[in-house]
């Protein structure tokens, strides 16, 4: 439960800063985010607990295909990234100076920690049948240029998943119960039916890898989705003729999207700079074939207040929204009220905000902020819902309440 | 719930590394962490699931002072640092290039960030009412001799709190509060009774600041604990010749301890940098006046695991172990019961472990590992223990098992 008049982020001295898209300006004037570096954002307590929310409904899935969740480190030695000659080739690799002349990498991704960190536990064939580790963690990224909204951040939150393999074809079984585990997080975040699952270029191991890429008119990526069967390419595999991976067909429609998640065959490449090697059942020594999977868990935040806000605000889907019910209470005598229904409500659903401010903050300002706040669940009580019985209750997407008996 | 026989964790191709101190090997030994660059950690599945069991307990105090969780970046401007001459003072400050031929700073702490941040939201005396904010965030210090285990760490996680008052008085108030919330945190921990509330050098604001030191014998630390009154001092503010702050007494008793919490009266040293001022009653301008409190997570996890370890290994508070039970499974026949009871466990405690470990691993090992990992209970499921009508329930610190029936 949370009273806003005990609520420290309240008020604003300043206009908000004006962003170039829609969801960030309702993000910075509904208290939820503060950017004062560009690629950068400070989360303030309402963002917090959807992001706690989101990494809750990812972790259930990534759970359900039996991997297990770990977190590396931030900083990592340069040795290991000279190894895949990576120091030199990722343009945004952060490279950190340190006390004796020595150099760290700011991983802005954990290939060339997982693999060694893993290694020491795979043996034989017998300890690949279920490997899989993951990890909610910071990424960061040196960005010549970065963006306020959803792209080129400094410093982000990813959800990464590392899978290790006997061979391609154990690999192809576990990359699609992953594919289905990423299908079942986007439906549980109402973004499902608008998610497109497209080809994109792969590596030496494999000829395609994976993105899934939520269609927003603000987004960033050109898809071509073919006309006939409707499958989703990247902008990279689309040649000077465009031929559907699928169908062959030559007809295509262009949708703007933004990228949320890929997933991506990394073979033995990884395995073989760190000599990450198995003994199989004839006693003989082959390299591990490893699987990535990543979320922009920070960017799907803001795809989803994107793709869901309407002309009053913020809406937030039921299975992430930082409260399920927001209590408007009128007279600071009805406060005790709002306070016993906000305790019952809590024992059936999550989190209640009760907007008890006083002071110059009147119905109407408090009715505005509960709609751009995008909370599911609006409630009412006053002497005139008293009077008739109860309270009222509206859903952010309705707009006429009905009066619930207390 | 967590099967070894699916858990990717769970052998060790190489001997662990001799660490110089027994918890840092246990740690190892157990699967909980692996150490592949001085002074950063990666955390295992175990280990993570202490840290955010750690995480609860202290998140659970800290709402209790009715603080609000937010979190900040790691990367900040230089700007910042400059305006509080800390670029050039703070010799463990890492400074990142970046393009553009700039610099960030990777933060040791967020007194930059949260000053002009909260200040967005103070305007008036009103808005000083309870106006305090933490967060769970890493750290990052360019040590120059980093160590293993318990100390100087280059990455690391902290809870640090920031607090905003009108005048040194009501710092003062909430101050105490935070403080008995850091007890009851310790307490919580089962390591409250050694840990000392210590007096420490203050600022411009305050004669003293205060350390809570937990007693370790290998802890780096010494405190001064009067042989009269037993307050404890640590060492800056022992002069020549030592006098008790508390009763003037000039007998003292040095004690090992290592450095868990600290508490701050920060006055208006940041404020005064960034401009944070509020309009009071009378209409006038005046500064802010804060104060600081950190809780050193990753060095506590540490500490709780030094403290606790005995002849077989390490030892978890109920409060906060990786699983509440460990059921040994003799017989893979015997796995569908044990399955059944962990279920039935899990109702009334938090997480089992069942170790249904088979081929070269016996019955003997399987033991040991249960108190190796400190498991605070331990079952068995045997033919034995099935034919004397259940299974037997042993806890961590007891000889003898009992038999307990289905």
């Amino acid at each position: 439960m949370l009273q806003l008049s005990r609520f420290p982020i309240k008020t604003s001295k300043d206009a908000q800063k004006v962003s170039d898209n829609r969801s960030t300006s309702l993000l910075l004037q509904a208290w939820f985010i503060r950017q004062e570096m560009a690629g950068a954002y400070n989360y303030l307590p309402l963002w917090l607990i959807v992001l706690k929310n989101i990494e809750n409904v990812v972790r259930e899935e990534m759970n359900s295909v039996w991997a297990q969740e770990i977190l590396m480190t931030s900083l990592w030695n340069k040795e290991s990234w000279l190894k895949t000659w990576r120091w030199d080739t990722v343009d945004v690799l952060f490279k950190l100076p340190a006390s004796g002349n020595k150099e760290y990498a700011l991983n802005p991704t954990h290939e060339e920690v997982v693999t060694p960190l893993i290694g020491e536990f795979i043996q034989s064939y017998k300890d690949l049948d279920s490997m899989s580790v993951y990890q909610f963690q910071t990424k960061f990224r040196n960005e010549a240029r970065a963006k306020s909204g959803l792209l080129r951040w400094r410093e982000f939150l990813m959800k990464d998943l590392y899978s290790f393999h006997k061979n391609l074809d154990d690999l192809d079984v576990y990359f699609e119960e992953v594919r289905q585990a990423y299908v079942r997080v986007f439906n549980r975040l109402w973004i499902g039916q608008d998610t497109l699952y497209a080809f994109a270029s792969g590596w030496a191991f494999s000829k395609y890898s994976y993105e899934f890429q939520t269609k927003l008119e603000i987004g960033e990526d050109n898809i071509y989705v073919c006309s006939d069967c409707g499958q989703a390419h990247n902008d990279e595999i689309v040649e000077w003729v465009f031929s559907c991976v699928n169908c062959k067909s030559a007809k295509y429609e262009i949708v703007k999207t933004s990228e949320v998640g890929n997933i991506f065959k990394l073979g033995t490449k990884f395995s073989s700079s760190f000599g990450l090697n198995y003994l199989d059942e004839k006693n003989s020594t082959n390299e591990v074939v490893m699987g990535c999977y990543g979320i922009w868990i920070s960017r799907l935040m803001w795809v989803i207040a994107e793709y869901m806000m309407d002309e009053k605000g913020l809406v937030w889907p039921e299975s992430i929204a930082p409260a399920s019910h927001y209590i408007i209470v009128i007279w600071e005598d009805n406060l005790e009220k709002a306070i016993t229904l906000a305790k019952e409500i809590e024992t059936k659903w999550w989190n209640v905000i009760i907007d008890d401010r006083t002071g110059k903050v009147w119905f109407g300002q408090k009715a505005n902020d509960a709609d751009l706040l995008g909370i599911p669940n609006r409630i009412i009580i006053s002497p005139k819902t008293l009077e008739q019985g109860g309270y009222e209750l509206k859903g952010r997407k309705e707009n006429e309440g009905k009066i619930i008996k207390i």
